[in-house]
């Protein structure tokens, strides 16, 4: 299943060392000024090669629109972007063809197809992210006029909380050759009250499918999220007043639909399963091995998870507005 | 939406003090021996009355199946599962017809609808879970031949961990006119690996969906969960060796595909919004008022989730075994 | 695959024979008047028995909203619709038990499940456009403010064109143990321009497949049809004036989007498969036998086609319309 | 609605004269040998120019595979095929900018998006149809080791039946700058008994909208189609003896499953709405206008529609076929 949403259905394609990968956006409404220019930014805000921190993979992620726009606009037509793969090096990969790297999903992709293009991961690679965020930047330009706007950033990395110690943190865990996890939270502001679908198509529900979708994601919370655990209801509860909510423990949603506040998600993103310490696996025959991951990798992933949760949050967000719209549209008697 | 599942799907309909509740399970393997005494045990745990700390709403919560089998085997047809509702004193509510409860859908259906079935919540009522407690009765059913069982607990109520601790929290909670969240864990045991289907069908992304869609969750994780964002990826990782996995931090998923072991979820429930305890909220009006909620209620709503919980797992391990059949069945070259 | 609809999905369930046969309705608008009266003539009009040339089965049909309205509205919530079924002689059926009715779905039922429920062909009886008309009720009852109407008819009869003369072919086979088939035309009028969706969710695509969905329809065509392979494009082209189309060849689809005109499909009906006179079949150990297929049957199906047909096109229109509200909701920039 | 299929999901983009037409197809079976020669070979089938009787667009047609493929197989991931663009004379098109050609999508394509790419019917057009055959290869591909072959023809030409017979009729259409319509019937040999999905994902339910979805088709039939309003039930009926169905009036489909015959459809082709022959119109501006469509169009389409044709029906049964592989492969009791 390549494809997400419903009303906004984006199929993503390719490889890590494929041709290209894109994304075809079928559902976009017409009339809505789109160029590359208004894709671009976000590729390259999740490009690879930008901090020495971050992996050292260079490619210019040009995105081309193939279809769907005339004169500048969509048309209702299906956008088809894609982005050619260029800095491909897959013979660093070689001596990866029939070994499972420990984290990663070669055990399991073998095991379901019983074949894999193991080059970076093929279609499990963080790369096909590129598509993902191609298709969320048309969202975000459709959700730019309704006044909607999503930011995430990373809160969290090894239990470090400020900029400096986060980044202490992964420079320590590069320099041992390992990696760390973190956690990154993402807000939309400008939602109207009403998105979401009972009782399958909750807004939340969404949210947590589409964010779990990414990879290397172990949670997902809402609002007070597991703290809310730990609370009375007299504390989670969000009393209400003339003005609205007082308060937004609630995390913008309350019984899938959402109240229009801020909608505050967070993500657990575990760390870069490639490391250079050595770990032991098997190989396709069943042997056992001892492994170091060497070649381009973020010891930390989170920042890169930034941009990507963002899309998938703006992807859910315009199919839930798409969805709602359609009663609005219809009208009642 | 009120299908979940694309291979196996389950279409509830129903509200607190309407006729009944009910789904149709659409996709339901032929052959299966089913009768009611199947189901009704599922439905019997999730019942509410059966503690002095749960809701005293007392019902019998008869399942009846309308159609899909034949001579006790199912054919393949789509099966329709009722209970009539029957303890119905909807008169308990009139006070709440024109009054949003905080931490309640009631403010968020009306934003959206326009109109709602004020009556002990309508659809958002925690009452549709029977139909999706009866259809995941009918998913444990297919599963138990292929050795697949689920099993849920409470693992922790408002920071305690101990059953009589646990217990203490509700008691307090309930004597205060409050209530209390917790934490629920749900287990698959005897999984097969390559379940889960890259990129937008994995197999964690289904079950984080799954698991948001049932009301007062505001969190999922999957294995180490949040605390993998505090790991070395030396930590994280699960070595292989030529037994398979030799640690489970994953909990049961790589990439999105089942590992082969067993899938640990778990779920942070919020506290019971409905609380004796005065809260401020507004009316339809839009007037200010103080709010006592009255009535039967659970003080903390964790250990119902569990079959809900459950049951929610069982319909995703099913479609997805369904969704890989598929491949099986076909055969390749 | 018991749901039909993108938008307005109807999933139907039950067998000739069972407790029930029923409809789910979800994505119907809230706030449209609905109750059992609107929908029970035309579960009125599809029964048997009202004809001295149609089957004798008595029944009352009584239809029973289980679930989605609140005093007389829906509320966006799903539509449970039920008829118990009263009058079951399925022991009539019992000598059919093991052997495969000529031009029915016994045989590939069978081949299809392994089981099948024989009584008065299960799941695949005619009774389940019980549950469409009831869905299509619905659809009705939502498009009637928008100004759209549907009506259908017989339009000839084992080549007869006339009321009479289609009756008495229908009079003629019935007295020789055998059955006729006919010619059923429907047509959808207010319908505004901009329906259907290309390139696959066509408007006349979508009625093709609702209407080639129907027992015993093995032909659709829209406009001028099969007519429209002997023509020239100068006779089949519509031209356009000021005042809109001159003429209707293309019966409202043009590129699969409406035009503003009235749509016309017509269905070719076969002959009732239940027939008394004798045919060569097998039985389930695959030994021949000849088959007399005794009981209440029509000796001409077209007429109990026509409801089913009008609903059928009620529900594919009410489909398109909320989909196409949904850009009109959502606005543009 | 772009996406076709629910197992084996193709889902095309791209206008007649914009960058590029393309498919993805996602559910394909892995480890099925595909390269680019084994989809040309149908491209170069449905490419226009290869006839004097037949459009003079004049185009390479060169399909690329983007991703899903490694080392010549199929892996299971969605595989990405494009065609570039090539041979765009936009401004042969720039008369018809703000003009509707009768028997186009032209009026209806504005009418529901406000806007539309008039060049070469922009998305309307039958280059469309590119993607759809391109995606039909790889079914077709997927399908041959199953035994399942499907060939089609055209069988008549604006009513001439004979091949000498109907060049005659393109030829004088030609010749009078009109255009002429036929019927094409498509055949698939080898399908097992069993395939399609009651009761609205019925076989020939879905091969009717599969066909009718195609431009420039007004009618669908199977087995007699309308031919069987005009027959008897004793006619219709399809006896069956030891060594199966001793006649197929059915077409291959009971009951919506197949019955292991031979499937045969057959579709009305309106004439090529695009004349030479002057027709009155509208512009945007609603002025009437007088029409000649000048440039390179086939005078009767139906040659052109017979590799799509052949190819939907693949998809359609491929579909199927992997729906019913989904019991199969998971098993009973």
């Amino acid at each position: 299943m390549n494809t997400f949403g419903r009303n906004f259905r984006c199929t993503t394609f390719g490889e890590s060392h494929g041709k290209a990968v894109g994304v075809v956006v079928d559902g976009c409404p017409p009339g809505i000024n789109l160029t590359e220019a208004d894709i671009q930014p976000y590729l390259d805000r999740r490009r690879p090669g930008k901090s020495p921190l971050a992996s050292a993979r260079q490619e210019a992620d040009r995105v081309e629109i193939l279809s769907g726009t005339f004169e500048g606009r969509t048309t209702g037509a299906p956008i088809a972007l894609i982005a050619r793969n260029r800095d491909v090096r897959s013979e660093d990969y070689d001596a990866l063809r029939d070994i499972f790297r420990p984290g990663h999903a070669d055990y399991t992709w073998q095991a379901k197809y019983g074949l894999r293009d193991h080059r970076g991961g093929g279609r499990s690679s963080g790369r096909e992210t590129l598509a993902r965020v191609a298709a969320g930047a048309v969202a975000v330009r459709c959700l730019a006029p309704h006044g909607i706007a999503i930011r995430g950033r990373v809160v969290s990395v090894h239990g470090a909380t400020e900029p400096g110690a986060m980044e202490a943190e992964i420079r320590a865990a590069r320099d041992a050759g390992d990696s760390v996890g973190g956690i990154v939270e993402v807000t939309a502001t400008g939602c109207p009250p009403g998105l979401g679908d009972p009782v399958f198509g909750k807004l939340d529900a969404a949210i947590a499918g589409a964010m779990m979708g990414i990879g290397a994601v172990k949670g997902v919370e809402i609002g007070e999220g597991f703290a809310a655990a730990g609370l009375f209801g007299s504390e989670m509860n969000d009393s209400i007043g003339k003005a609205g909510f007082t308060t937004n423990h609630a995390g913008g949603v309350l019984g899938g639909i959402s109240t229009g506040q801020d909608i505050v998600v967070r993500l657990a993103v575990k760390p870069t399963p490639s490391i250079r310490r050595v770990q032991r696996t098997i190989d396709l025959a069943g042997a056992e091995r001892g492994i170091s991951v060497e070649g381009r990798h973020d010891p930390c992933i989170a920042p890169r998870v930034v941009p990507v949760a963002e899309c998938m949050l703006a992807l859910v967000i315009l199919d839930a507005m798409l969805e709602q719209a359609k009663y609005r549209g219809f009208g009642g008697e």
